[in-house]
């Protein structure tokens, strides 16, 4: 039972949190503080749900024929007004975005009052608490790239496939220029919207481009759930986890969108000019994908989804010489102790910092970085690419 | 007041439906056919709502402890079944798309189980119901065009404002050639997501462009509801009718967004190869600001949003010289009689039919379109463009 529920727990860990999990602190006695402003990622012209300073959340809901309205966020109950108004304050959340949604006598709904995101298989609302650092995914006055939606077919599924291209500015004016390409993956649960909507992925490179921080370069983001992974199910693997079994997404990506992309975009269309990266399970993707086919990868991103310990690599010498960079990143809130989740001692790859440790000793161009005050979501992720996009493509 | 309510019945019909203000039958004795499929545009796996060959929907929506939960598809109330779900089954609907949504106990909330759509000024449900002639806007094994979310900085309203364009296949691979470009705006209470997710309307060119029967084109769509007009309000103009005034989405349309274009694409950038369309308000859009630069459109399509009648043309001679099409559509349940809707007598440029005869007459290029046994909603607008891009830049 105990083997089990471990692995229960280390998938759970990989999934995008839908609040109703977390724990938070009930609200003190103290008043919050009264300076509350509505959720950037609110719908046009809703004033909630708000957010103050302390980065408490306040949720207003009408329902006047309800019986019980809660919020997934610290599973908070809200209380009725006599406006029929259901309303309540969160403890202090993370800064960054949040998933959550609402229930409603029973029913789990989205809040109509907010923009609506893909996560846990399922879209539902989200809220944005601001940050300290939020001034690097800011839509400012600089040239901007474009999000394609693009359709290819994949001769792995017999099917169309939807893919996010981000190509970057300029790439309109001079159409000789041919760039380097990032496969650039979503978590457990959620899908190729994730880093174009809520990561934003695409304004991260915008402000990095503009601030001549990083090489411009091509993202391509597309569906990882090929698979339709079971939650806990499937075979097992070492150490009692569900072997998630990336072969079809595997095909898909290097039999199908990989040549799409270099046929359809002006791609520099070799090895040193490939990376993969990836979140959660979207890291656990690379780490199995880009280490085995060599030939086409050169920068590796794992952002909260294992690491790559020196024992596990067969070829030292070959994996020195074709990959130029392993980045490998967590929230600090996820990391240490016994935890359980991919960033503690049970993660893939054994202990992340030690595992990268180990592989600079090796004398592999390795990266450790941690999101102060984070956990498993997405401001770990947003800051992980804005670090690791400067370190791509530079030799 | 009749006056007054007329102005404001005719404004309503601009407005997305939301179902709630549909009249539909109540279900007949006869049991109905027990053919259900999910709806196309359900959240993954999820089974329901559901339509059959009769074209009704079933709806089920988990909510154990409500009191009462209803659709607003016809205001349907839903019953409750022992096992916590509530359902219901609605009376036949139009083909094509339909905005909806969920009142729970009260509360108004999107259905969990679809995907979500923007109308009526807020992100809610949409159900499918299958069509007859929903091939032309399938996803075949064609080559696809790319359809390019872009921030664009307009100097009218000093902010950023987003577009989709939507390039043809092929735009990627010769790169020397240059294409027009259609402006096609969304209705009231809708928004630059409209045409490029319940509209379809890269699916419908990608299958026109690999059929032959259109020339391949750009197409832009970008938000319209930059004044933020408000429902009913605002001054008056002629007939009573609220005077729309569009004076800053036009300086965002000729000033920003047609120079972005223009310099971020390889467009034809003069008047002959550019039109502009839209639907219901939209088109309203369209009617004030294309006739009145026509040193800058030569196509103007009108999908349920008012016709041009010859009367109001200034400069026959000089309109004949400029516009190169006058498209007019409508769904026929819109048309006819004294219902008030902007398809009725009362509607903007006249009876649409008898103002379309009048500018053939004076000799325009005028086609007339009815959507047959479609309303004010996207099917008719999906078979609008449909219809009209083959009769684009022909000369």
């Amino acid at each position: 039972m105990a083997f089990r529920l471990s692995m229960i727990m280390f998938v759970v860990s990989l999934m995008s949190p839908t609040g109703w999990t977390q724990e938070t602190q009930p609200v003190q006695a103290a008043a919050p503080a009264d300076d509350w402003k509505p959720s950037t990622i609110n719908q046009k012209g809703k004033q909630y749900p708000q957010v103050n300073s302390e980065r408490r959340a306040r949720f207003r809901v009408m329902a006047p024929e309800a019986q019980s309205v809660s919020v997934s966020l610290g599973k908070l109950a809200l209380t009725k007004g006599e406006d029929g108004a259901w309303t309540g304050i969160t403890a202090p959340l993370d800064e960054g975005f949040h998933y959550y949604s609402l229930k409603i006598d029973g029913a789990e709904v989205p809040d109509p009052n907010s923009l609506y995101f893909f996560g846990a298989m399922r879209w539902g609302s989200g809220i944005e608490v601001p940050a300290a650092d939020q001034d690097f995914y800011a839509v400012k006055n600089v040239p901007h790239g474009q999000l394609r939606q693009v359709l290819f077919f994949s001769k792995t599924t017999e099917s169309h496939h939807r893919a996010f291209v981000y190509t970057p500015p300029g790439y309109e004016q001079d159409t000789e220029k041919r760039y380097p390409v990032l496969y650039l993956q979503h978590g457990w649960g959620e899908d190729e919207n994730g880093w174009g909507a809520q990561g934003h992925a695409n304004l991260i490179m915008d402000n990095l481009i503009a601030d001549g921080k990083t090489r411009p370069f091509i993202m391509v983001m597309t569906y990882g759930m090929t698979n339709d992974v079971p939650l806990g199910g499937g075979p097992r693997g070492a150490g009692g986890r569900p072997a998630f079994n990336f072969d079809k997404f595997k095909g898909v990506l290097l039999d199908d969108l990989v040549p799409y992309v270099d046929s359809t975009y002006r791609t520099l269309a070799d090895q040193p000019h490939r990376a993969m990266a990836g979140l959660s399970m979207g890291g656990m993707q690379t780490r199995t994908i880009a280490p085995a086919n060599l030939d086409k990868f050169s920068h590796i991103g794992l952002f909260s989804g294992g690491s790559i310990s020196a024992d596990s690599i067969e070829n030292m010498e070959k994996f020195k010489e074709k990959i130029k960079l392993v980045f490998v990143s967590y929230g600090s809130k996820e990391l240490g102790g016994n935890r359980g989740g991919p960033g503690g001692r049970g993660g893939p790859g054994g202990d992340p910092r030690e595992a990268t440790e180990g592989l600079k000793t090796a004398g592999v161009n390795a990266h450790f970085y941690v999101s102060q005050e984070t956990a498993h979501e997405w401001q770990s992720w947003r800051r992980s690419l804005h670090q690791m996009a400067p370190l791509l493509f530079n030799d």
